[in-house]
């Protein structure tokens, strides 16, 4: 059968992924799931305190050590270990910031105020090995920051573009500040990404001071922001990590505090004990960057994980993956903080049924939480390793169906339809041609755009694709046809100039 | 590379399907997810009563009409209309049986208790069509019950077996009483199916009391069930249909009162609408069965579907689906009443990404909201179509990995590990050989079996499978190696002698 046949067809069949944002827009609340019990948050928030106080966190000399001593904690020197007393955590609570705003880059619908129950869901990072549209695997590059980016863009149930894989291409001294660029070059959504040098750092933020139009500019509406690691599960701190951490806080810009234990391996195997160790780490830096600079912008960055007992490999895609990141948005909501968690990673190695479900699941669990900022939920295949172009357009169809669940069902007088459904048993006996599914068409329903619906005939006379296949030939249409909103080409001059861009202009679309 | 090795080590990483079932059991309680406020629910319910108050239910003069008015119901004769006021319901309501419970043929494991927020998952029908091992195409027929069942009774994550194809090589005439024999000689777990004519719901019956030891003795613990789709929605009885549930009902036999209305199609496109009138055809259904049978084992059939409104097509797979799914349990549980639903459709013709991400959030949704008998989510591709062998092997680690979910996080002075948090910070600094760790291996996780977790190395070495070709090996190895336990070959000689069996005694075992 002929090209144009097919197009056809699909065009009549599919929604496009440029579709408007009304069905299940960006930021709607969860909260609808709640796998934890009130008086459960509480006892898991009590042991947290406990560990914070009685086990403590291990931190070497060292400035941070000198900050949390300066605010009361005390220290076991013999052990390196500081003990955080309950009233440090408590002033910490009362000083954060509950709600983080993030923003896009000139592009209002990508903004994001973080905190509540808000649900964001977007990309992860940072995989090292690309599963290529030929169906290849490769080491990532820095050209895939950019396309990955190129490809989001046009996918609306990607909320934010975290900067998905290492660019292994790219030296570690420029390494930061190229992927920045690739990523915002190409996207207007929301970037996040890391750096690994308080060097590298300001590079990255003078960079975006320049796109700003200014540092005051930046921080008024930061359209990038900053993971950290800093920690070395189970409780002890990363000191370089934490320099960086300590320079992000004092720059005044947003940052996530990414924890992310195995549960048996570097967290205990039981579930709860896990949410006490994550929770304490998490509350240790909040204490930390709070002291740093009250009311700072920071993000708890809870990413609980699982570790298989029988082999010890991590797992990604397990039902206990999804219950504790589904109850990590719930001590968010106790402590009415902005929560990064995790969702959609799965163990299969290529875009199966079994990458689907795994996805599927931990997305649906996270998001009906109320998770505000969900990050792992696009593109990753065999746990943290690898992602897939046609993964990306998978899950912004399955992130799309989530979204939908958490918008909920609206019951008001017009909803609950009783003149409808007279009309209808008095008449025609159907609703198919009613003025109320006219008008709901385009506002009730979510329509998949790579998801198939059709008949089997219709899908046998397009060629009889799988969902894989399909999200192949949608991620080359994308590639060619959508144009992401550029940078001004003299700015990028001027960047080009100040900074060691290796990106080919090129693929900054110039 | 040689069998087997590819077995040993397969054996080395999964678990097999017939692990013990104590991580994850049959029966545990859902209702953390609650789509629905209170209030909302209550809203419904209203609706519910003024729709069978004022719209009415369509059933022409006949005994089922006469039962309805001797009860306290209104005529519009002209218009074949019966009216239910609220007071019918009520007394319906506080009649009806709180909890049905369903038997196993001889094996307690698979008794079902449904009421209350207690989950059970299974398979669902009627398919026309098999997507067989090979790849093909086929019309469904009375081999494929037996070997389906064959197949489910080794997956435990499939709770019930309810008939899951059309046997379209058997005359109607006998039809029935070979569907439940071909599925009650391949499993001991609960049978479910439907009955077309009242002669042939007594043949179904007289062969169950057989192998039952006596009609007292099937009533007393009865290992099937019926469902009956009386309705013709909007609101509307199908009255052959109704006849055989009369039957049923006086025969003091469990009964699924089965609607299945399409949003926007034969219900109203506005889901909380849809929500009313299905709410009113289940209500209107208990209040006639209560009528014949005050206190009958009827159980609330609500299966909430969606029309794509674009095309009409009948969508299994879709986020409106599961919301919809997920509110009429807690329907359910307002009325205090067992409620039978629907997930783990989907849209897809092949078991693919789509396939596993459309069975994965329809079947959480369903299933943390607490839904008691949740059919369809085993097996089914191609909306309501087509079953594959390999997706009842897949889906059976999809429910595992749900009904995990199900039963959450677990909040105990001992799970919390304060003291094992403390003992690995102070001592070797991870999890791995803590004593925690060796007890909660097989106790707090649940493993899949044809899901991969291993490392690409050894994925690769077991030939690069995804999990559509694994779960196909599963099939093989399953009818192979597994045998249900089958009925007595004496009984079986005297069911042959008294049926028309058709079944060739081979699937039945003998």
């Amino acid at each position: 059968m002929g090209r144009s046949r097919r197009r056809s067809r699909r065009s009549s069949q599919t929604a496009s992924p440029q579709s408007p944002l009304h069905v299940a827009p960006p930021g709607l609340p969860g909260g609808t799931y709640k796998p934890l019990t009130d008086a459960q948050i509480v006892r898991i928030h009590e042991a947290s305190l406990d560990v914070l106080e009685q086990v403590g966190i291990q931190v070497p000399a060292s400035e941070c050590r000198d900050i949390f001593v300066a605010g009361g904690a005390t220290v076991d020197e013999a052990r390196d270990r500081v003990f955080i007393p309950r009233q440090m955590v408590a002033d910490a609570l009362a000083a954060a910031q509950n709600e983080v705003t993030l923003y896009g880059r000139d592009d209002a619908r990508w903004d994001m105020t973080l905190g509540g129950q808000r649900v964001y869901m977007g990309t992860g990072g940072s995989a090292v090995k690309v599963l290529d549209l030929d169906g290849r695997m490769r080491e990532s590059n820095l050209a895939d920051v950019a396309q990955i980016g190129h490809l989001c863009d046009a996918l609306n149930n990607i909320h934010f573009y975290l900067r998905p894989v290492v660019a292994r291409d790219i030296e570690i001294d420029v390494l930061d500040v190229n992927t920045y660029y690739a990523a915002i070059t190409n996207t207007t959504k929301h970037v996040t990404g890391n750096a690994y040098t308080i060097d590298t750092l300001h590079d990255v933020i003078e960079m975006c001071e320049l796109i700003a139009g200014g540092a005051e500019a930046l921080r008024a509406r930061p359209f990038i922001s900053f993971i950290t690691c800093w920690t070395v599960s189970p409780l002890r701190y990363a000191m370089e990590t934490v320099e960086v951490l300590t320079e992000i806080v004092r720059q005044g810009l947003p940052v996530f505090i990414s924890s992310a234990p195995q549960s048996g391996a570097t967290s205990p195997a039981a579930l709860a004990g896990s949410l006490v160790q994550i929770n304490a780490e998490e509350l240790s830096g909040l204490v930390y960057c709070n002291l740093i600079r009250p009311g700072c912008s920071v993000i708890l960055g809870y990413v609980p994980s699982v570790a298989d007992l029988r082999t010890g490999n991590f797992v990604g895609g397990a039902p206990e993956f999804a219950l504790m990141n589904a109850a990590v948005s719930q001590l968010g909501q106790f402590y009415n903080l902005p929560v990064y968690n995790s969702s959609g990673l799965s163990d299969s190695k290529v875009p199966d049924a079994q990458a689907g479900y795994e996805k599927g699941i931990t997305g649906l669990a996270a998001a009906l939480a109320g998770a505000n900022y969900i990050h792992h939920s696009a593109g990753f295949l065999e746990s943290l390793l690898t992602v897939a172009y046609e993964q990306y357009v998978i899950d912004d169809d399955i992130n799309g169906a989530i979204m939908r669940c958490v918008r909920g069902i609206e019951v008001t007088d017009e909803t609950l339809s009783v003149d409808v459904i007279k009309e209808a048993c008095f008449g025609d006996g159907h609703y198919l041609a009613s003025q109320q599914a006219l008008k709901m068409m385009t506002t009730e329903y979510q329509y998949p755009h790579t998801a198939d619906r059709a008949r089997r005939d219709d899908w046998e006379a397009n060629g009889a694709q799988d969902m894989r296949e399909r999200a192949r030939a949608e991620v080359r249409r994308i590639l060619k046809t959508h144009t992401p909103k550029r940078i001004d080409p003299a700015l990028d001059a001027q960047i080009r100039a100040q900074f060691d861009i290796v990106l080919p202009p090129k693929l900054a679309g110039l």
